[in-house]
């Protein structure tokens, strides 16, 4: 594949004005809003006592990993062996991957990234592929660290009951070159509930489960050291009770449209601010009612419904899609529409896939593009 | 940004059975399938006296224009100004960039590319834009080719009537450094209308009004030699009739999941197969009635429903997404699902998106890996 580089604004670095000026389509990450949150969560966690692991399937970028981890944290979780291999390969120590690996050739990388990569963690819902995992370990010559996953009502993966997870961590004790480290317990299905009570209701549910499983593995002479779960969405409630040793929490750093919807603590206040936006270009203005941008779906995820103007725009605009490479502004009646050739920004509706569909952060402090980062492990 | 290769599939390439040994998620390419639909279409080009322009943001690759170049077609059509980049810098020529360019910046680079990129042409829809990339290309020491984007319904880009058309033809005409070669006129709105008949008409208005365009630039004493529009799903009834001197056809190569729903020829025939699939493993069974694969919403578009099992699993199979990173393989009663570690294949909704999110074809023949071709205007 082509040199990627900085891409073509690679020019604009330390331009003063230089951010209503970007070739567009560009993902903008915002450094005052963005070091903010990272400074929010951070003393968040360390005035409760917990640790942070954050989720690096939000960002992608070895640059944001070494940020979190300079605040704290105490390594990083990913959702895909390839994220883990470009952030652990970027020199980021304590990765847990949070899904299972279960194909031969797949547990074969995984054994060897293990042998370079400090702090590698990965979790285990079934017992073939553990025993799997401990052959690839033996033969790769490094003990490789496990977390069992338990479902605790996501549906998707971790076992699936208390009865099967101490059976796993029976066989788990077996096998030499595996080292059971603890349990993972991800409720992702909560994190959006908007209302914050009703979202403490559900969680407190669920804690109690994973608290019962904790003392489960302890009566049988396990000791679970890590329990890692948590989001954004709970955060707060799982910094202030529950059996969380650290939090996987990632959207927080952006701040997407999605969070923006929801009480974050109590009393419906949020402690983090967008700073995740997609610069687009007004291409046309031959249409009553609207401009044509030139950000569409190829620069904008698509399944949380849709963007919203943030910058450049009359108050109350509109977004809408109109194809792979375009969205349509539209405007209050009398509030104006952004004319031919003005950079305008747009929040982002979810922050995860969209930054997975760019190569680079433009990050801008103010109105001047300071510095380019690259999504290392875009699309991996 | 790192170098990606071949990816971690790389080593399996030439091995037989590979195709479902394939480390995972990963955008399959089906060899056989492919090179009838590239074939096929253009035999009915050839047939029908037109030329083809096939539309590149769908495949994004220097390899698959070149086959298109090798079976007959002009040139490529590009969305964005990134990917003219990309496929001219690969040795591509007679590339059209589909789209309006107009902030200064962005001009400035399409002057340049023009320089060096054989028959390149860009559209224009405003007399501003017209003006500056004049200067450009005047700047530059090339003089540019245009096409008048004309607006036929999609409510996108392009003149709005048929005064703005003969307005602008007149403006573009007084610029020394641009050459106005014809004009786009694209009705994307029709290309999804699935009743063959229902789509005819609709196409025949259209093109009633680009006739009266080409006539009445005729009068005007310019001659429109390119007439550049239509799509893989106008593209029988455009081949048959009407004012195209070539077509944007880009989705025949790989005929997703909405164009099978689609009449393509009339009596409700289609002479394409699906030829593009995304490969997803089992990793996770402990669910009741489904098990959990690899591949969610970063690795299949969500813009357009969901994707299909194909391959790997029971007849009447399907999938749901299930965030980011993973999906759910349900079955009919009785018909079993695939074990874990098995490496199903997906159908994808929506084509051109879906190829966004990958860096790599995974071409195969049969059950075998052949080769791995890069998405070389990935994110472009």
């Amino acid at each position: 594949l082509p040199e990627r580089g900085l891409g073509p604004n690679g020019d604009l670095i330390g331009r003063p004005g230089s951010r209503t000026r970007l070739h567009t389509p560009a993902l903008v990450l915002d450094l005052d809003a963005f070091e903010a949150n990272l400074d929010r969560m951070a003393g968040k966690a360390r005035e409760a006592g917990r640790a942070l692991r954050p989720h690096a399937k939000s960002h992608k970028s070895i640059e944001i990993a070494r940020r979190q981890i300079g605040a704290g944290a105490r390594g990083v979780t990913c959702a895909t062996l390839a994220e883990a291999e470009t952030l652990a390969g970027g020199g980021i120590g304590g990765v847990l991957l949070s899904s299972p690996v279960v194909q031969p050739g797949m547990i074969a990388r995984l054994a060897r990234l293990n042998t370079s990569a400090e702090g590698l963690m990965v979790v285990v819902d079934h017992p073939a592929p553990a025993a799997a995992l401990d052959r690839a370990a033996a033969a790769a010559g490094k003990p490789l660290e496990v977390l069992i996953d338990v479902d605790v009502g996501a549906g998707r993966t971790g076992v699936a009951s208390l009865e099967d997870a101490l059976a796993l961590a029976g066989a788990i004790r077996q096998l030499a070159s595996l080292r059971l480290a603890g349990i993972q317990a991800y409720y992702g299905q909560l994190q959006h509930i908007a209302a914050y009570a009703e979202r403490a209701a559900a969680a407190a549910e669920q804690k109690r489960r994973i608290s019962a499983a904790v003392d489960a593995l302890r009566d049988a002479g396990i000791r679970p050291g890590i329990v890692s779960g948590s989001g954004t969405g709970t955060h707060h409630m799982d910094l202030a009770d529950g059996p969380f040793s650290e939090l996987q929490v990632g959207s927080y750093l952006f701040t997407d449209q999605d969070y923006r919807r929801i009480e974050l603590e109590p009393g419906g206040g949020s402690p983090f601010r967008p700073s995740l936006f997609v610069a687009a270009t007004v291409i046309s203005v031959n249409q009553p009612g609207c401009t044509i941008v030139d950000a569409g779906l190829k620069a904008l995820a698509t399944d949380s419904g849709v963007p919203v103007p943030a910058r450049g725009t009359a108050k109350g605009a509109t977004y809408g899609f109109m194809g792979d490479e375009h969205g349509a502004i539209r405007a209050e009646p009398g509030t104006g529409l952004p004319p031919l050739g003005d950079v305008i920004e747009l929040l982002t509706p979810h922050c995860d896939p969209t930054v997975n569909l760019h190569d680079h952060y433009h990050v801008v402090r103010g109105n001047e593009l300071v510095a380019i980062w690259p999504v290392d492990a875009r699309g991996h």
